[in-house]
């Protein structure tokens, strides 16, 4: 095949690095192409899983001999570095290509010698930042656990029209329709952990487990400060297929948690905030340690609210469904301390629709420090 | 022209019949079609304005001869009664047509002997319910005013992403960009009466007019039971621009009411409900008692609540700008009683969405008595 423009070739590239999205992290998405000087196709790659072969090496392996003036497109920049397998900077000199054209660059350097630097030195001509909003999006969860120690945080809710998740009784079962749901399950799939608190337990009772499984196997956390969580929880009684992780405040009896590490749980005792609640920061620092790279929210709206508060929510995943309940005492999604002036309002980017049979999902990304290069 | 399908000429119709709203209410909304055997497109027409000409008349009057075996499609069942303008039945007859396609039927029957038994009586072939349900959706303010007496309510409002319209100090502006209020502007400008509480004059001193003026010119109606509007806001300071309508309390003194009038306002004294505030069963029937068709309740979150408890909401355009703000103690936009069950929530029908560079506007419907031909 032959692509019509330099773009087509880099989104080509961007569009493979998505197909390891789930499988690949903590390591980078990452996609790679090389066409000849007309812009045909010589090979194609992407990384695929963690710790297999890098994109570039991926794409190097299915050809033999590279046509002279060859390019190759790549939506990260190259490493330089001997991790789990060979820096492909070197691959790519090896392989005699002389135009490598680099989506962004690494927020994770790890020598001062770049993949960039490698290249130039060796005479390759070298162009950055070619789509790089796009190549920095599709690397936002790697570039935040890389630069700041902590897990890329998703939100998700699902609410009336009316901007309600729960009517004044309570009731919640269902807002959204089951092709809503079914993609829930496929988001649930791609992420390392899933996040509610107890009272969405209590209320719900829910299983938190990607039907049918995706890539990964999530670790269902349940923000559970005094550890009030039943051994006849669903979470519990699927604890086979999922772990379940309980982040509840050190002093809660040796004999409960006893009981919960008994039933195959895993307790984060945890330093609690000034309401009671295990401090986000501590979770997300013990996270981010484990190398957990991208984190769902589900809930409830009080510790929806905690994660906006303490400016921790990167992506939302906000379903709408078309219908009203009203009520002066209905359930809203995020509450927490909020925000005082609308001006002040915390912006989505990048803002997607999708529909599902009437259902609405609304998607964006919120600029965090990272997105700067800051570290934290 | 030519149309490719029967169904293209409805539509056209249809779309014709569009291009009168905000001009022909209470009048219903009509568009006219004539095509020859193959499509060919021979003259169309569409009620322009209340008291005008009617769709089939406006059609007949653009062309001399009309082609043998021509048909007219038309929106809405042709009239048999002699009205502001001589019955269209018969004008058909007369021009010699032998072929009708009609949208949907008459709602308002004003006599045993309709449009479709005339034509059918003189041997015109009729065809009805093509393309039915985009017919009906076209007509449903007048349907409903025929029909129970009552206008048709559209309801408005502007959320953010979790569902708030002002933030737990009150802070609303604004929520939108200005693309959005433009559009809000442009559905003003359609219709016969705007809708607020005292509370949102108060808070937000609205001008509540369309700006550019659309065909109409919206009566500005403030639900005030104690009457407490200040001559100084600016719905006085505009009074020259468009009415002023006080819904209040029956015993509200005398002097505040003359206050009132003499500065220009009409007040509709009315009985109020257990809460204080004015009967909207009451101000309604009121409302279409003076041919009012189309209504645009604004708000705040408790009159919008009210409409809906009541079951009086027509039409729904929320806007949902992409951000968040959070807080327990901010507003939603939609209170009042509410419903108890999630199962029984109010769903909208014929879903529509529109992007106002970046903000939303879900636009539906909801299913009334009316739409199944009952009267109140």
């Amino acid at each position: 095949m032959q692509f019509a423009t330099p773009t087509e070739v880099m989104q080509r590239a961007l569009s493979l690095a998505e197909q390891g999205r789930g499988f690949v992290e903590p390591n980078p998405l990452v996609g790679a192409v090389i066409v000849d000087e007309n812009l045909n196709l010589v090979a194609e790659g992407h990384h695929a899983n963690f710790g297999g072969p890098h994109a570039e090496a991926d794409a190097l392996s299915k050809v033999g001999q590279i046509p002279e003036n060859s390019t190759i497109y790549v939506t990260l920049e190259p490493c330089s570095h001997h991790g789990k397998t060979p820096p492909c900077a070197e691959a790519i000199l090896k392989a005699g290509l002389k135009r490598v054209v680099i989506g962004c660059l690494d927020p994770a350097r790890h020598n001062k010698e770049t993949g960039v630097d490698v290249l130039r030195k060796a005479g390759v001509e070298v162009e950055v930042n070619f789509l790089k909003s796009e190549a920095e999006t599709l690397l936002r969860p790697f570039r935040k656990l890389q630069l700041t120690g902590l897990p890329y945080v998703h939100a998700k809710w699902a609410m009336t029209l009316d901007g309600r998740i729960a009517s004044k009784t309570g009731s919640s079962q269902w807002i959204t329709n089951q092709a809503s749901r079914a993609h829930v399950h496929k988001v649930r799939g791609l992420m390392d952990a899933i996040i509610v608190g107890s009272g969405t337990v209590l209320a719900d009772n829910p299983r938190l487990t990607g039907r049918p499984p995706g890539p990964r196997t999530p670790v269902r956390i349940i923000l559970d400060s005094q550890a009030i969580i039943s051994l006849k929880s669903l979470l519990f009684q699927t604890i086979h297929e999922a772990p379940v992780m309980i982040a509840c405040r050190e002093d809660v009896p040796i004999e409960i948690q006893k009981k919960l590490i008994n039933a195959g749980a895993e307790l984060i005792l945890s330093p609690v905030n000034r309401v009671g609640q295990p401090e986000l920061s501590f979770l997300l620092k013990e996270l981010g340690r484990r190398g957990m790279t991208n984190i769902l929210v589900e809930g409830g709206a009080g510790v929806l609210g905690s994660f906006f508060d303490a400016s921790q929510v990167d992506e939302v995943h906000a379903f709408i469904a078309p219908k009203i309940i009203g009520g002066g005492a209905a359930f809203s999604p995020v509450v927490g301390v909020g925000i005082s002036n609308m001006a002040d309002a915390l912006k989505l980017e990048q803002i997607s629709i999708q529909q599902f049979e009437g259902d609405l999902l609304v998607h964006g990304y919120i600029p965090g420090p990272f997105d700067r290069g800051e570290s934290a």
